[in-house]
Protein backbone atom coordinates (compact mmCIF):
# COMPACT_ATOMS: atom_id res chain seq x y z
CA UNK A 1 0.00 0.00 0.00
CA UNK A 2 1.03 3.33 -0.95
CA UNK A 3 2.42 4.47 2.24
CA UNK A 4 0.59 8.27 1.97
CA UNK A 5 -2.53 6.34 1.90
CA UNK A 6 -1.90 4.32 4.65
CA UNK A 7 -0.92 7.39 6.51
CA UNK A 8 -4.37 8.77 5.13
CA UNK A 9 -6.47 5.82 5.93
CA UNK A 10 -4.67 4.95 9.30
CA UNK A 11 -5.69 8.51 10.66
CA UNK A 12 -9.32 7.97 9.54
CA UNK A 13 -9.58 4.76 11.36
CA UNK A 14 -8.53 5.81 14.60
CA UNK A 15 -11.12 9.26 14.33
CA UNK A 16 -13.72 6.03 13.51
CA UNK A 17 -12.46 3.97 16.22
CA UNK A 18 -12.74 6.60 18.77
CA UNK A 19 -15.78 8.13 17.51
CA UNK A 20 -17.25 4.05 17.78
CA UNK A 21 -15.46 3.72 21.52
CA UNK A 22 -17.32 7.17 22.39
CA UNK A 23 -20.85 6.16 21.93
CA UNK A 24 -19.86 2.77 23.41
CA UNK A 25 -18.48 4.70 26.94
CA UNK A 26 -21.46 6.85 26.42
CA UNK A 27 -24.30 3.94 26.67
CA UNK A 28 -22.50 1.78 29.32
CA UNK A 29 -22.48 5.24 31.36
CA UNK A 30 -25.71 5.32 30.91
CA UNK A 31 -27.92 3.84 33.82
CA UNK A 32 -30.95 3.39 31.75
CA UNK A 33 -28.86 0.93 29.45
CA UNK A 34 -26.41 -1.35 31.48
CA UNK A 35 -28.62 -1.66 34.74
CA UNK A 36 -28.78 -5.31 34.97
CA UNK A 37 -27.24 -8.48 33.91
CA UNK A 38 -29.77 -9.41 31.66
CA UNK A 39 -29.79 -5.83 30.19
CA UNK A 40 -26.05 -5.88 29.42
CA UNK A 41 -26.30 -9.05 27.66
CA UNK A 42 -28.97 -7.21 25.49
CA UNK A 43 -26.79 -4.14 25.39
CA UNK A 44 -23.66 -5.96 24.25
CA UNK A 45 -25.40 -7.70 20.86
CA UNK A 46 -26.80 -4.57 20.30
CA UNK A 47 -23.75 -2.72 20.27
CA UNK A 48 -21.80 -5.24 18.71
CA UNK A 49 -24.37 -4.90 16.04
CA UNK A 50 -24.56 -0.89 15.93
CA UNK A 51 -20.86 -0.79 15.92
CA UNK A 52 -20.22 -2.97 12.84
CA UNK A 53 -23.53 -1.18 10.66
CA UNK A 54 -21.59 1.77 12.08
CA UNK A 55 -17.81 1.02 10.52
CA UNK A 56 -19.82 -0.36 7.77
CA UNK A 57 -21.28 2.81 6.57
CA UNK A 58 -18.31 5.09 7.15
CA UNK A 59 -15.74 2.69 5.24
CA UNK A 60 -17.97 2.13 2.54
CA UNK A 61 -18.98 6.26 2.34
CA UNK A 62 -15.59 6.73 2.08
CA UNK A 63 -13.56 3.74 0.67
CA UNK A 64 -15.64 2.19 -2.04
CA UNK A 65 -13.56 -0.24 -3.46
CA UNK A 66 -12.57 -1.64 0.38
CA UNK A 67 -13.91 -4.71 1.63
CA UNK A 68 -14.88 -5.32 5.30
CA UNK A 69 -15.26 -8.82 7.34
CA UNK A 70 -17.05 -8.52 10.35
CA UNK A 71 -18.07 -10.54 13.28
CA UNK A 72 -21.46 -9.66 13.08
CA UNK A 73 -21.37 -10.46 9.45
CA UNK A 74 -22.82 -6.80 7.93
CA UNK A 75 -19.24 -6.97 5.69
CA UNK A 76 -18.86 -8.54 3.10
CA UNK A 77 -18.03 -11.86 3.98
CA UNK A 78 -15.50 -12.01 1.96
CA UNK A 79 -13.82 -15.08 0.48
CA UNK A 80 -10.23 -13.72 -0.25
CA UNK A 81 -7.58 -11.30 0.85
CA UNK A 82 -7.47 -9.04 -2.68
CA UNK A 83 -8.00 -5.63 -1.99
CA UNK A 84 -8.24 -4.16 1.05
CA UNK A 85 -10.08 -5.06 3.52
CA UNK A 86 -11.19 -3.75 6.82
CA UNK A 87 -11.69 -6.38 9.34
CA UNK A 88 -13.23 -5.87 12.66
CA UNK A 89 -14.50 -6.99 15.91
CA UNK A 90 -16.38 -4.45 17.21
CA UNK A 91 -16.68 -5.70 21.04
CA UNK A 92 -13.92 -7.78 21.81
CA UNK A 93 -14.05 -9.69 24.98
CA UNK A 94 -18.11 -9.89 25.12
CA UNK A 95 -17.87 -11.50 28.69
CA UNK A 96 -16.15 -8.60 30.06
CA UNK A 97 -18.52 -6.29 28.54
CA UNK A 98 -20.91 -7.96 30.37
CA UNK A 99 -19.56 -8.81 33.89
CA UNK A 100 -16.86 -6.50 34.44
CA UNK A 101 -17.70 -3.18 32.25
CA UNK A 102 -14.60 -2.97 31.32
CA UNK A 103 -11.09 -4.58 29.67
CA UNK A 104 -13.09 -4.98 26.37
CA UNK A 105 -11.57 -3.56 22.94
CA UNK A 106 -12.80 -2.30 19.68
CA UNK A 107 -10.12 -4.15 17.02
CA UNK A 108 -9.96 -2.83 13.56
CA UNK A 109 -6.91 -4.57 11.07
CA UNK A 110 -6.60 -3.64 7.49
CA UNK A 111 -5.04 -5.51 4.63
CA UNK A 112 -3.86 -4.63 1.24
CA UNK A 113 -3.57 -7.95 -0.63
CA UNK A 114 -3.03 -9.84 2.12
CA UNK A 115 -0.54 -7.64 3.59
CA UNK A 116 -1.02 -6.46 7.05
CA UNK A 117 -0.99 -2.44 6.94
CA UNK A 118 -3.06 -1.00 10.02
CA UNK A 119 -3.63 -2.71 13.80
CA UNK A 120 -5.67 -0.93 16.28
CA UNK A 121 -6.93 -2.37 19.93
CA UNK A 122 -8.86 0.07 21.63
CA UNK A 123 -9.59 -0.68 25.38
CA UNK A 124 -12.29 1.12 25.08
CA UNK A 125 -12.97 1.67 29.19
CA UNK A 126 -9.38 2.69 29.56
CA UNK A 127 -9.48 5.13 26.64
CA UNK A 128 -5.86 3.93 25.59
CA UNK A 129 -5.28 2.69 21.99
CA UNK A 130 -2.92 0.23 20.76
CA UNK A 131 -1.57 1.39 17.20
CA UNK A 132 0.87 0.58 14.56
CA UNK A 133 1.63 0.86 10.57
CA UNK A 134 3.57 -1.79 8.48
CA UNK A 135 7.11 -1.02 9.44
CA UNK A 136 6.73 1.95 11.67
CA UNK A 137 6.88 0.15 15.23
CA UNK A 138 3.77 0.05 17.41
CA UNK A 139 2.77 2.53 20.14
CA UNK A 140 0.12 2.75 23.14
CA UNK A 141 -1.32 5.85 22.84
CA UNK A 142 1.99 7.65 22.18
CA UNK A 143 4.17 5.86 23.82
CA UNK A 144 6.40 3.71 21.57
CA UNK A 145 6.45 0.07 22.56
CA UNK A 146 10.08 -1.39 23.11
CA UNK A 147 11.10 -4.47 20.67
CA UNK A 148 10.63 -7.54 22.78
CA UNK A 149 13.75 -9.06 24.16
CA UNK A 150 15.67 -11.19 21.92
CA UNK A 151 17.23 -13.29 24.84
CA UNK A 152 14.13 -14.44 26.66
CA UNK A 153 14.16 -18.40 27.69
CA UNK A 154 10.46 -20.20 28.35
CA UNK A 155 11.13 -20.57 32.21
CA UNK A 156 10.44 -16.74 32.27
CA UNK A 157 7.80 -16.56 29.96
CA UNK A 158 3.93 -15.42 31.17
CA UNK A 159 1.71 -17.09 28.76
CA UNK A 160 -2.09 -15.83 28.40
CA UNK A 161 -4.37 -18.76 28.10
CA UNK A 162 -7.42 -19.71 29.15
CA UNK A 163 -8.06 -22.82 31.79
CA UNK A 164 -9.75 -25.32 28.80
CA UNK A 165 -6.42 -26.30 27.59
CA UNK A 166 -5.73 -27.80 30.78
CA UNK A 167 -9.28 -29.60 30.62
CA UNK A 168 -9.49 -32.69 28.01
CA UNK A 169 -10.38 -30.90 24.34
CA UNK A 170 -10.17 -31.85 21.09
CA UNK A 171 -6.64 -29.92 20.01
CA UNK A 172 -4.16 -31.11 22.44
CA UNK A 173 -3.33 -33.77 24.89
CA UNK A 174 -3.98 -31.83 28.41
CA UNK A 175 -1.63 -33.41 30.13
CA UNK A 176 1.05 -32.09 27.73
CA UNK A 177 -0.20 -28.51 28.49
CA UNK A 178 -0.48 -29.49 32.55
CA UNK A 179 3.45 -29.72 31.82
CA UNK A 180 4.00 -26.81 30.22
CA UNK A 181 2.37 -24.84 32.53
CA UNK A 182 4.49 -26.08 35.52
CA UNK A 183 7.36 -25.13 32.90
CA UNK A 184 6.99 -21.55 32.67
CA UNK A 185 7.12 -18.44 34.42
CA UNK A 186 3.46 -18.16 35.10
CA UNK A 187 -0.34 -17.67 33.29
CA UNK A 188 -2.84 -15.18 33.17
CA UNK A 189 -6.27 -15.36 31.41
CA UNK A 190 -7.85 -11.18 30.57
CA UNK A 191 -10.89 -12.64 28.65
CA UNK A 192 -10.50 -10.47 25.54
CA UNK A 193 -8.18 -11.68 22.94
CA UNK A 194 -7.02 -8.65 21.25
CA UNK A 195 -6.11 -6.57 24.47
CA UNK A 196 -4.06 -10.02 25.01
CA UNK A 197 -2.35 -9.74 21.69
CA UNK A 198 -2.02 -5.88 22.83
CA UNK A 199 -0.36 -6.92 26.32
CA UNK A 200 1.61 -9.65 24.31
CA UNK A 201 2.81 -6.75 22.58
CA UNK A 202 3.47 -4.30 25.46
CA UNK A 203 5.08 -7.19 27.35
CA UNK A 204 2.85 -7.86 30.07
CA UNK A 205 2.47 -11.28 28.58
CA UNK A 206 5.34 -12.78 26.74
CA UNK A 207 2.30 -14.90 24.67
CA UNK A 208 -1.13 -15.48 24.40
CA UNK A 209 -2.52 -18.86 23.19
CA UNK A 210 -6.30 -19.91 21.96
CA UNK A 211 -8.26 -22.85 20.80
CA UNK A 212 -10.68 -20.75 18.45
CA UNK A 213 -9.95 -17.54 17.04
CA UNK A 214 -11.68 -15.86 14.01
CA UNK A 215 -9.87 -13.32 11.77
CA UNK A 216 -11.34 -10.36 13.73
CA UNK A 217 -9.89 -11.79 17.20
CA UNK A 218 -6.53 -11.37 15.54
CA UNK A 219 -6.38 -9.31 12.64
CA UNK A 220 -5.06 -6.25 14.34
CA UNK A 221 -3.27 -8.09 16.94
CA UNK A 222 -1.20 -9.92 14.27
CA UNK A 223 0.09 -6.79 12.94
CA UNK A 224 0.70 -4.78 16.55
CA UNK A 225 2.78 -7.83 17.17
CA UNK A 226 4.79 -8.12 14.61
CA UNK A 227 5.63 -4.34 14.89
CA UNK A 228 7.68 -5.41 18.01
CA UNK A 229 9.44 -8.38 17.28
CA UNK A 230 7.14 -10.80 17.59
CA UNK A 231 5.37 -13.59 15.45
CA UNK A 232 1.93 -15.25 14.95
CA UNK A 233 1.24 -18.56 13.54
CA UNK A 234 -1.59 -21.34 14.14
CA UNK A 235 -0.53 -23.87 16.52
CA UNK A 236 1.11 -25.99 13.72
CA UNK A 237 3.56 -23.30 13.04
CA UNK A 238 1.76 -22.70 9.79
CA UNK A 239 0.92 -19.00 8.97
CA UNK A 240 -2.37 -17.59 10.26
CA UNK A 241 -5.50 -17.71 7.87
CA UNK A 242 -7.29 -14.46 7.77
CA UNK A 243 -10.35 -16.19 6.16
CA UNK A 244 -10.87 -19.01 8.83
CA UNK A 245 -11.25 -19.71 12.52
CA UNK A 246 -8.14 -21.29 13.92
CA UNK A 247 -6.23 -21.98 17.22
CA UNK A 248 -3.52 -19.56 17.04
CA UNK A 249 0.03 -18.76 19.28
CA UNK A 250 1.19 -15.40 19.06
CA UNK A 251 4.45 -14.63 21.20
CA UNK A 252 8.18 -13.09 21.50
CA UNK A 253 10.10 -15.05 18.68
CA UNK A 254 12.94 -16.32 21.53
CA UNK A 255 10.88 -18.99 22.54
CA UNK A 256 8.11 -19.53 19.79
CA UNK A 257 9.75 -22.82 18.31
CA UNK A 258 9.80 -24.08 21.73
CA UNK A 259 5.84 -23.67 23.10
CA UNK A 260 5.20 -25.02 19.32
CA UNK A 261 7.76 -27.60 20.47
CA UNK A 262 4.92 -28.39 23.44
CA UNK A 263 2.09 -28.00 21.26
CA UNK A 264 3.34 -30.81 18.73
CA UNK A 265 4.25 -33.38 21.72
CA UNK A 266 0.20 -33.15 22.43
CA UNK A 267 -1.13 -32.32 19.24
CA UNK A 268 -4.22 -34.70 18.74
CA UNK B 1 -12.98 -1.56 68.75
CA UNK B 2 -14.15 2.34 69.42
CA UNK B 3 -15.33 3.46 66.11
CA UNK B 4 -13.76 6.92 66.92
CA UNK B 5 -10.79 5.23 67.30
CA UNK B 6 -11.18 2.87 64.26
CA UNK B 7 -12.19 6.19 61.92
CA UNK B 8 -8.96 7.89 62.96
CA UNK B 9 -6.94 4.74 62.17
CA UNK B 10 -8.65 3.90 59.04
CA UNK B 11 -7.42 8.28 58.24
CA UNK B 12 -3.83 7.37 59.43
CA UNK B 13 -3.41 3.95 57.34
CA UNK B 14 -4.56 5.16 54.13
CA UNK B 15 -2.18 7.81 54.94
CA UNK B 16 0.94 5.76 55.14
CA UNK B 17 -0.56 3.40 52.74
CA UNK B 18 -1.08 6.49 49.85
CA UNK B 19 2.79 7.69 51.06
CA UNK B 20 3.99 4.13 50.70
CA UNK B 21 2.38 3.73 46.60
CA UNK B 22 3.74 7.10 46.08
CA UNK B 23 7.26 5.95 46.73
CA UNK B 24 6.94 3.00 44.89
CA UNK B 25 5.62 4.67 41.87
CA UNK B 26 8.42 7.21 41.97
CA UNK B 27 11.06 4.03 41.87
CA UNK B 28 9.07 2.48 39.07
CA UNK B 29 9.12 5.54 36.82
CA UNK B 30 12.79 6.22 37.93
CA UNK B 31 14.66 4.77 34.46
CA UNK B 32 18.06 4.45 36.71
CA UNK B 33 15.97 1.90 39.17
CA UNK B 34 14.30 0.03 36.55
CA UNK B 35 16.29 -0.85 33.31
CA UNK B 36 16.25 -4.51 32.99
CA UNK B 37 14.79 -7.53 34.32
CA UNK B 38 17.08 -8.28 36.71
CA UNK B 39 17.02 -4.88 38.07
CA UNK B 40 13.30 -5.03 38.43
CA UNK B 41 13.77 -8.42 40.66
CA UNK B 42 15.68 -6.73 42.62
CA UNK B 43 14.03 -3.44 43.13
CA UNK B 44 10.72 -5.16 44.10
CA UNK B 45 12.95 -7.08 46.58
CA UNK B 46 14.27 -3.69 47.73
CA UNK B 47 11.06 -1.93 47.79
CA UNK B 48 9.02 -4.90 49.31
CA UNK B 49 11.44 -4.58 52.75
CA UNK B 50 11.89 -0.42 52.46
CA UNK B 51 8.14 -0.44 52.38
CA UNK B 52 7.16 -2.81 55.23
CA UNK B 53 10.18 -0.94 56.97
CA UNK B 54 8.10 2.38 57.02
CA UNK B 55 5.47 1.01 57.67
CA UNK B 56 6.50 -0.85 60.81
CA UNK B 57 8.13 2.93 61.81
CA UNK B 58 4.97 4.45 61.24
CA UNK B 59 2.99 2.24 63.18
CA UNK B 60 5.40 1.77 66.08
CA UNK B 61 5.85 5.51 66.38
CA UNK B 62 2.40 6.44 66.81
CA UNK B 63 0.20 2.94 68.08
CA UNK B 64 3.13 1.50 70.69
CA UNK B 65 0.61 -1.13 71.23
CA UNK B 66 -0.12 -2.40 68.36
CA UNK B 67 1.31 -5.12 66.56
CA UNK B 68 2.45 -6.17 62.76
CA UNK B 69 2.42 -9.15 60.87
CA UNK B 70 4.18 -8.64 57.71
CA UNK B 71 5.67 -10.48 54.92
CA UNK B 72 9.05 -9.70 54.96
CA UNK B 73 9.61 -10.04 59.20
CA UNK B 74 9.84 -6.73 59.96
CA UNK B 75 7.03 -7.23 62.02
CA UNK B 76 6.09 -9.02 65.67
CA UNK B 77 5.31 -11.94 64.21
CA UNK B 78 2.41 -12.54 66.20
CA UNK B 79 1.28 -15.88 67.71
CA UNK B 80 -2.25 -14.86 68.30
CA UNK B 81 -4.57 -12.74 67.47
CA UNK B 82 -4.81 -10.71 70.97
CA UNK B 83 -5.28 -6.90 70.81
CA UNK B 84 -4.62 -4.48 67.45
CA UNK B 85 -2.93 -5.82 64.46
CA UNK B 86 -1.79 -4.87 61.51
CA UNK B 87 -1.60 -7.16 58.53
CA UNK B 88 0.76 -5.96 55.85
CA UNK B 89 1.88 -6.93 52.34
CA UNK B 90 3.67 -4.29 51.15
CA UNK B 91 3.90 -5.89 47.42
CA UNK B 92 1.32 -8.24 46.56
CA UNK B 93 1.98 -9.34 42.84
CA UNK B 94 5.07 -9.75 42.62
CA UNK B 95 5.77 -11.00 39.33
CA UNK B 96 3.48 -8.64 37.81
CA UNK B 97 5.37 -6.12 39.47
CA UNK B 98 8.94 -7.83 37.90
CA UNK B 99 6.93 -8.09 34.35
CA UNK B 100 4.33 -5.79 34.00
CA UNK B 101 5.27 -2.61 36.06
CA UNK B 102 1.60 -2.58 37.12
CA UNK B 103 -1.33 -5.12 38.73
CA UNK B 104 0.48 -5.09 42.15
CA UNK B 105 -1.08 -3.68 45.35
CA UNK B 106 -0.23 -2.86 48.56
CA UNK B 107 -2.52 -4.75 51.22
CA UNK B 108 -3.13 -3.09 54.96
CA UNK B 109 -5.54 -5.46 57.18
CA UNK B 110 -6.33 -4.07 60.82
CA UNK B 111 -7.74 -6.89 63.48
CA UNK B 112 -8.61 -6.26 66.51
CA UNK B 113 -8.97 -9.20 68.95
CA UNK B 114 -9.77 -11.22 66.22
CA UNK B 115 -12.05 -8.67 64.40
CA UNK B 116 -11.23 -7.29 61.05
CA UNK B 117 -12.21 -4.05 61.13
CA UNK B 118 -10.37 -1.92 58.35
CA UNK B 119 -9.26 -3.44 55.27
CA UNK B 120 -7.16 -1.61 52.27
CA UNK B 121 -6.06 -2.81 48.86
CA UNK B 122 -4.48 -0.11 46.66
CA UNK B 123 -3.40 -0.66 43.45
CA UNK B 124 -0.68 1.23 43.33
CA UNK B 125 0.13 2.12 39.75
CA UNK B 126 -3.38 2.58 38.62
CA UNK B 127 -3.86 4.59 41.63
CA UNK B 128 -6.87 3.03 42.93
CA UNK B 129 -7.80 2.16 46.44
CA UNK B 130 -10.20 -0.40 47.55
CA UNK B 131 -11.34 0.59 51.16
CA UNK B 132 -13.59 -1.10 54.11
CA UNK B 133 -14.54 -0.61 57.60
CA UNK B 134 -16.29 -3.22 59.63
CA UNK B 135 -20.02 -2.65 58.85
CA UNK B 136 -20.04 0.37 57.00
CA UNK B 137 -19.34 -0.48 53.48
CA UNK B 138 -16.60 -1.36 51.12
CA UNK B 139 -15.55 1.54 48.23
CA UNK B 140 -13.52 1.75 45.23
CA UNK B 141 -12.32 4.92 45.93
CA UNK B 142 -14.87 7.40 46.76
CA UNK B 143 -17.63 4.71 44.91
CA UNK B 144 -19.50 2.53 47.27
CA UNK B 145 -19.41 -0.79 45.92
CA UNK B 146 -22.38 -2.27 45.60
CA UNK B 147 -23.70 -5.63 47.40
CA UNK B 148 -23.06 -8.44 45.76
CA UNK B 149 -26.37 -10.19 43.56
CA UNK B 150 -27.74 -12.57 46.11
CA UNK B 151 -29.29 -14.73 43.05
CA UNK B 152 -26.20 -15.92 41.04
CA UNK B 153 -25.85 -19.64 40.17
CA UNK B 154 -22.81 -21.33 39.47
CA UNK B 155 -23.02 -21.46 36.32
CA UNK B 156 -23.24 -17.74 35.98
CA UNK B 157 -19.74 -17.23 37.91
CA UNK B 158 -16.50 -15.64 36.64
CA UNK B 159 -13.60 -17.21 39.44
CA UNK B 160 -10.70 -16.13 39.45
CA UNK B 161 -7.96 -19.03 39.89
CA UNK B 162 -4.63 -19.85 38.59
CA UNK B 163 -3.89 -22.72 36.10
CA UNK B 164 -2.52 -25.42 38.43
CA UNK B 165 -5.87 -26.62 39.72
CA UNK B 166 -5.70 -28.68 36.75
CA UNK B 167 -2.86 -30.11 37.07
CA UNK B 168 -1.79 -33.07 39.46
CA UNK B 169 -1.87 -30.94 42.98
CA UNK B 170 -1.39 -31.80 46.56
CA UNK B 171 -4.65 -30.38 47.16
CA UNK B 172 -7.23 -31.58 45.28
CA UNK B 173 -8.33 -33.75 42.37
CA UNK B 174 -7.11 -32.05 39.40
CA UNK B 175 -10.13 -33.59 37.04
CA UNK B 176 -12.60 -32.26 39.32
CA UNK B 177 -11.43 -28.98 39.02
CA UNK B 178 -11.47 -29.33 35.09
CA UNK B 179 -15.26 -30.44 35.47
CA UNK B 180 -15.63 -27.17 37.75
CA UNK B 181 -13.78 -25.06 35.31
CA UNK B 182 -16.35 -26.57 32.75
CA UNK B 183 -19.64 -25.96 34.82
CA UNK B 184 -18.85 -22.05 35.52
CA UNK B 185 -19.19 -19.19 33.42
CA UNK B 186 -15.52 -18.49 32.99
CA UNK B 187 -11.88 -18.00 34.41
CA UNK B 188 -9.97 -15.11 34.98
CA UNK B 189 -5.86 -15.18 36.54
CA UNK B 190 -4.47 -11.85 37.46
CA UNK B 191 -1.83 -12.54 39.36
CA UNK B 192 -2.09 -10.77 42.79
CA UNK B 193 -4.45 -11.97 45.30
CA UNK B 194 -4.84 -8.74 47.02
CA UNK B 195 -6.31 -7.46 43.75
CA UNK B 196 -8.65 -10.62 43.04
CA UNK B 197 -10.32 -10.59 46.86
CA UNK B 198 -10.47 -6.41 45.19
CA UNK B 199 -12.31 -8.09 42.39
CA UNK B 200 -14.43 -10.50 44.14
CA UNK B 201 -15.79 -7.14 46.28
CA UNK B 202 -16.06 -5.58 43.32
CA UNK B 203 -18.14 -8.19 41.00
CA UNK B 204 -15.47 -8.12 38.18
CA UNK B 205 -15.14 -11.49 38.97
CA UNK B 206 -17.51 -13.67 41.71
CA UNK B 207 -15.17 -15.26 43.46
CA UNK B 208 -11.28 -16.34 43.13
CA UNK B 209 -9.42 -19.74 44.73
CA UNK B 210 -6.10 -20.27 45.69
CA UNK B 211 -4.00 -23.17 46.95
CA UNK B 212 -0.93 -20.79 49.32
CA UNK B 213 -2.49 -17.74 51.09
CA UNK B 214 -0.84 -16.22 53.80
CA UNK B 215 -2.70 -13.92 56.28
CA UNK B 216 -1.06 -10.80 54.86
CA UNK B 217 -2.68 -11.89 51.04
CA UNK B 218 -5.92 -11.89 52.38
CA UNK B 219 -6.05 -9.96 55.57
CA UNK B 220 -7.76 -7.06 54.13
CA UNK B 221 -9.49 -8.90 51.55
CA UNK B 222 -11.49 -10.49 54.04
CA UNK B 223 -12.71 -7.02 55.19
CA UNK B 224 -14.01 -5.49 52.13
CA UNK B 225 -15.63 -8.71 50.44
CA UNK B 226 -17.14 -9.11 53.94
CA UNK B 227 -18.61 -5.90 53.30
CA UNK B 228 -20.73 -6.36 49.90
CA UNK B 229 -22.01 -9.54 51.47
CA UNK B 230 -19.68 -11.73 50.09
CA UNK B 231 -17.32 -14.83 52.90
CA UNK B 232 -13.64 -15.76 53.05
CA UNK B 233 -13.55 -20.00 54.02
CA UNK B 234 -10.33 -22.31 53.60
CA UNK B 235 -11.45 -24.73 50.45
CA UNK B 236 -13.08 -27.04 53.39
CA UNK B 237 -15.29 -24.09 54.21
CA UNK B 238 -13.96 -23.40 57.80
CA UNK B 239 -13.07 -19.88 59.07
CA UNK B 240 -9.84 -18.26 58.08
CA UNK B 241 -6.39 -18.54 59.78
CA UNK B 242 -4.55 -15.10 60.26
CA UNK B 243 -1.66 -16.56 61.60
CA UNK B 244 -1.21 -19.35 59.29
CA UNK B 245 -0.97 -20.30 55.39
CA UNK B 246 -4.08 -22.07 53.36
CA UNK B 247 -6.08 -22.76 50.49
CA UNK B 248 -8.58 -19.85 50.40
CA UNK B 249 -11.89 -19.85 48.69
CA UNK B 250 -13.53 -16.28 48.71
CA UNK B 251 -16.95 -15.45 46.59
CA UNK B 252 -20.19 -14.63 46.69
CA UNK B 253 -22.42 -16.39 49.09
CA UNK B 254 -24.94 -17.27 46.36
CA UNK B 255 -22.93 -19.71 44.97
CA UNK B 256 -20.08 -20.62 47.94
CA UNK B 257 -21.69 -24.18 48.75
CA UNK B 258 -21.71 -25.34 45.70
CA UNK B 259 -18.00 -24.25 45.27
CA UNK B 260 -17.38 -25.77 48.21
CA UNK B 261 -19.12 -28.92 46.93
CA UNK B 262 -16.80 -29.18 44.02
CA UNK B 263 -13.78 -29.10 46.36
CA UNK B 264 -14.69 -31.38 49.11
CA UNK B 265 -16.11 -33.91 45.90
CA UNK B 266 -12.31 -33.59 45.17
CA UNK B 267 -10.18 -32.92 48.48
CA UNK B 268 -7.45 -35.55 48.74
Amino acid sequence: MDSLLREEIFKQAIEWVMEAGNTIRDKMNNPLDIETKSNANDLVTKLDKETEQFFVAKIKGKYKDHFIHGEEGYGDNPTSLDGTIWIIDPIDGTMNFVHQKRNFAISVGIYHEGVGEIGLIYDVMANTLYHAKKGQGAYKDDVKLQPLPKKKNINEAIVGMNHFWLCENRLIDEQVMQSFVKDIRGTRTYGSAALEFAFTAEGIVDGYISMGLSPWDIAAGVIIVNEVGGSTTDIDGRPVNLLEKSAILTCNTAFQKDILKYLKKGRK
